[in-house]
């Protein structure tokens, strides 16, 4: 039985390593380079190689290289096999990371300030203190929750949403599209980390920033197809969001000539906000592989009925 | 006896509301509209009238309304006249996310990702996690020693650098010139917050940034004259400094024309990293004149031997 790799040459030649030095009988191919693909039985990528069942029909474990799923065409990766979303520490901490960047840039008028330079403008604005400002994180999961505890942490007001009730201590959460509102009406900055899904596809539109408080911020690190980019540009020039730091888009990669390279209240960042780490990622799955030979269930095992 | 405030209407409105409720026996007048300049004994003030001793003959107490006192002329200041720094809560934490902001900022490239969102350019580039990062703070008095606490709690590894020895729990510092070379070489992301002083004066010049690790990131906001901007385009364009976040330029404001403005690796804000919050800027007054009336000492007491 062989584990295939098929990502980047760094992690290839990282994770062989960690599977030699602590899974020795774990036999290590890296894609294409595969000797008989009927003793394939794990695969690790972001993309899997077209006609799954044809090319690996014994597969039983696919692990995403990234926090999603969305990349892949569930329909054609057969339902016995076990799909697996990559839960490690670096890419939550590369999250919150950037999450504590992008709020803070809104907080304190950043890219005002950005703009300024580029006209030469020396001219200072006032600010109000963290504690004034309320940070609303859409999605409470793996990268979530430790996000709006991050954020708290700065001293930021803070409250979560998400599509079923979580508690969390000592932050108000919001569940579901009949808590939405209450929600943004007293989100300042909103962030969001929300799967990608049938029901939060085009939910970052319009209809949803007009209940945000007059000026608000946004933080987009989701899912590009989450975000309506005509609606943020519109919303901008409107009033109702003040500023936003945008990771993710659709189209992605965001094509030249698009009027959002051009605007000075928002920041593009090119889907870099979080990445899965080299060494923390490998350890992740080396982990879960061994739960696998225990009988155990896999961390990160995704649900397909929800998507995630 | 009269309490004279020199600063912004928005502060000269809180504080006299402040000393209304909390020393009604007080008289605070709004300068310029002093009765009796003979009876004037104390003074909040960013820069104090001209001729202080004649304007003011019997003042008491200066109470700068700033972090710094480097804008006063401290020799045309009578040396009975006890002369305050400001110490408030709402300087110090104005300060702490300026350098939040501009330690993450540096740290994930995102002065690069501003340039390439103008040149309409979506590419990723790998980044280290916080933990593989050390942050050396300069200066550890009222702002330093919160800032390097908090740069710490994001995850950063973090040593501190003082005039003289500094003991901080868990964070090595060094003291003195003896010990500068080995706090700046294993130093990635040099902040300072040093006072304005002769022995600092150019300090941040090209014989400094040399013994940082190649491609290190500085963070400015002690004070303009400490930092030489031809000495830190040199670098920057020599590769010893990767980028720069600056808050405070010589001259200031930076002018017009300035080829600090154009430099892609330099993010410039004008002077803005923090400023003396009204409310509780006022409260801290306040309260040294309370201590004041007792015969207390002061807090933030300038020692004119050493500026500040």
């Amino acid at each position: 039985m062989s584990f295939v790799i098929k990502s980047t040459p760094e992690r290839a030649a990282i994770w062989s390593a960690l599977f030699a030095a602590h899974m020795p009988d774990q036999k290590i191919e890296i894609w294409p380079d595969i000797a008989d693909p009927h003793s394939v039985e794990f695969l690790a990528a972001w993309v899997p190689p077209r006609d799954l069942e044809q090319t690996f029909p014994n597969l039983k474990v696919l692990f995403s290289v990234g926090a999603g799923v969305d990349q892949l065409d569930l329909s054609a990766v057969p339902a016995h096999v076990q799909v697996v979303r990559m839960i490690e520490s670096g890419l939550t901490d590369g999250m919150v990371d950037y999450v504590r960047f992008s709020v803070l840039a809104l907080h304190r008028g950043m890219l005002r300030y950005v703009a300024q330079q580029r006209e030469q403008v020396w001219k200072a604005h006032p600010y109000v203190p963290a504690s004034a400002l309320t940070v609303g994180v859409m999605g409470l999961g793996q990268l979530g929750l430790p996000v709006v505890e991050a954020v708290r942490a700065l001293g930021y007001g803070c409250r979560g949403w998400a599509r079923s009730r979580r508690d969390i201590d000592g932050i108000p959460t919001f569940a579901g599209q009949e808590e939405l509102d209450a929600f943004l009406g007293g989100t300042d900055i909103l962030v969001c980390l929300l799967p990608l899904t049938a029901e939060t596809t085009g939910l970052l539109a319009r209809p949803l920033f007009s209940r945000l408080p007059r000026g608000a911020g946004l933080v987009h690190c989701g899912r590009g197809k989450q975000l309506v980019l005509d609606d943020l540009m519109a919303a901008l020039d409107a009033g109702e969001l003040g500023g936003a730091v945008v990771d993710v888009t659709d189209p992605e990669p965001l094509p030249p000539g698009h009027a959002l390279w051009n605007r000075a209240d928002v920041l593009i960042t090119p889907h870099t906000a979080s990445i899965t780490q080299a060494e923390t990622g490998g350890k992740s799955i080396l982990e879960n592989l061994q739960r696998y030979r225990k009988g155990e269930p896999l961390k990160g095992l995704v649900d397909r009925t929800i998507g995630y």
